[in-house]
């Protein structure tokens, strides 16, 4: 008899699913062994208004395949006056914000921190309980840009104590201690940071479908964020950063950044927390953490993960996975 | 009138000719603008014999389409004999010494620095005036293996004192602090490793036509790489490291590590120069130090690169060369 695990109500905090045909390629794949996740605002152009968050999640809902699976909403962050926070409150669970030009599709972003010019929307933020995700990064050397941002992180809590922060896919020491310095600052993880370094990437070979921002880092920042993510530290959640590029884009002249694991991400992780002895962690990591860090109360939904081998597909249509045509340990035997 | 500078004698001092039909291809393009270069042994397998090196100097002569170029051979490191060596010393001018698996084709070199096994051969070396090239990276993390590295130059700088030591493409401070304590420690330095830091490989685009072992490091390592360089240190040479992959082996899921520069070498390095008015310097540093260092007396050979626009192929054959398609500040006006 394999070893098996249900995960109830799983959520994955950080999801890109495009638009267009890559959207209905990618949702039912997330939509499939998760009960909801939080959508990233990215697009071209960025999701700002009301009526692009309406009809994005419209896109999403027809392209998922599925009834019991809820996409949390977020706005791309600019600042927006209270009267347009107050209409929009219901429809978006959080708010994106993305320095300007550091990733994909964020070239729209904010270029300069000036706290005063923002002050009105993150206090309206605080007061109606909306959630501000930040993508952690500034332009400096790559291996520096998280580690540099951390004063902004810094001058976000102090300013707007209420404010709930979440630190974006951190993958450095330097975030982790951030996070118990401050009430009100919170995490997500990815599933490829726990297992990968920058050796990884370009210790070897040079690995592209390996590659994304924030890159990976040192064994010893990995170490730190394994020891928050397989403990399920009460501020952290599950967040896949999982990001879809067609495989051209990647094995290309210039490839583009992002990791495509939404389809095993959970076997990823029951890997990852079975190795080191942790399974019974991974239901709050992956799902109890979220809902009462966001408040939320997801669409039920359990997952049956088994012992037993799956081997990842070469290619989701277009896209070529993490570890593609490898053997994981792990398989999804039953959602109910 | 453009500005000009005539080079006499341009030596590459750590080049990658390969063999077969990638040798017929980018032979010439080094002989064209090169008086000589230091020809690196990993072939399939490695270069260990007097056959071997006979043999590949031939096929070298043979694809290089130019009578003024002097392909200065080496051996693959391992521990030879007083005999051998003596048999062997007219034939090369160095040998090479990879640390295992560390680089393109290896596997077959050392794997640990046992100084007592080593003695023989190094001290046999010294006598005879062979110059040691090394390859310095430990099997470490990506980034730290150049600077862990650092205690096996200091072992074999101390325990052969006559040898010549030849610190190959250097990418670090910790290497260029290195150079100045031992008064045999010698360096050669690309011109990738004077322009790129691993922001240029990694972060914006993943970019694997600018990947290369050692990887490109941090812009305070590519500084002191540039003072060096641009001052001539008089311990310091031209090295390209130009190693050529096909295209479809550098833009795939899984790229091997070298950046193609033979053919634009001496118009980047104009180019670099230039940018910090050190043009004076370069013939010493592409030259004169590498004559002094060795010993040897190059075939005679002027190239006038003139300060006129040079467009790089997208293309040599097979290969994509670093700054494809790009446009160069010089270009080669005459060889003679």
């Amino acid at each position: 008899m394999n070893q098996s695990l249900t995960l109830t109500m799983p959520l994955d905090m950080h999801l890109h699913l495009r638009d267009g045909e890559m959207l209905g390629l990618v949702a039912p794949l997330s939509s499939y062994t998760f009960s909801g996740a939080l959508i990233m605002p990215n697009l071209v152009p960025p999701v700002k208004t009301l009526a692009d968050i309406r009809e994005y999640s419209q896109r999403i809902i027809a392209a998922m395949e599925s009834d019991d699976f809820e996409p949390y909403m977020t706005l791309f962050y600019q600042n927006y006056s209270r009267d347009f926070l107050i209409g929009v409150q219901d429809a978006i669970t959080a708010i994106k914000l993305y320095p300007s030009g550091v990733t994909t599709n964020s070239e729209g972003g904010i270029s300069a921190f000036d706290i005063e010019s923002m002050r009105e929307t993150l206090e309206t933020m605080s007061e109606l309980g909306i959630v501000l995700c930040v993508h952690g990064e500034t332009n400096g050397f790559v291996m520096d840009r998280e580690a540099e941002f951390m004063s902004v992180y810094e001058m976000l809590a102090v300013n707007f104590p209420k404010l709930k922060i979440v630190m974006e896919h951190i993958t450095t020491a330097q975030a982790v201690e951030m996070l118990d310095k401050y009430d009100n600052l919170y995490a997500t993880i990815t599933v490829h940071h726990l297992m990968i370094t920058l050796d990884d990437v370009a210790g070897g070979m040079l690995r592209p479908h390996l590659f994304c921002k924030p890159i990976a880092k040192r064994p010893e920042d990995r170490d730190a964020l394994l020891n928050l993510a397989l403990n399920a530290h009460p501020k952290v959640m599950f967040g896949s950063d999982s990001a879809p590029h067609p495989r051209h884009a990647k094995e290309s002249c210039g490839c583009g950044a992002g990791v495509f694991t939404a389809p095993i991400a959970l076997q990823l992780l029951c890997e990852v927390f079975d190795a080191h002895g942790k399974l019974d962690n991974l239901q709050a990591f992956v799902s109890d953490n979220a809902q009462r860090i966001y408040g939320i109360c997801a669409e039920y939904k359990e997952v049956v993960l088994t012992k037993q081998p799956f081997i990842v597909p070469q290619m989701y249509g277009s896209v070529v996975p993490m570890r593609a045509g490898e053997t994981l340990a792990w398989s999804v035997s039953n959602v109910d």
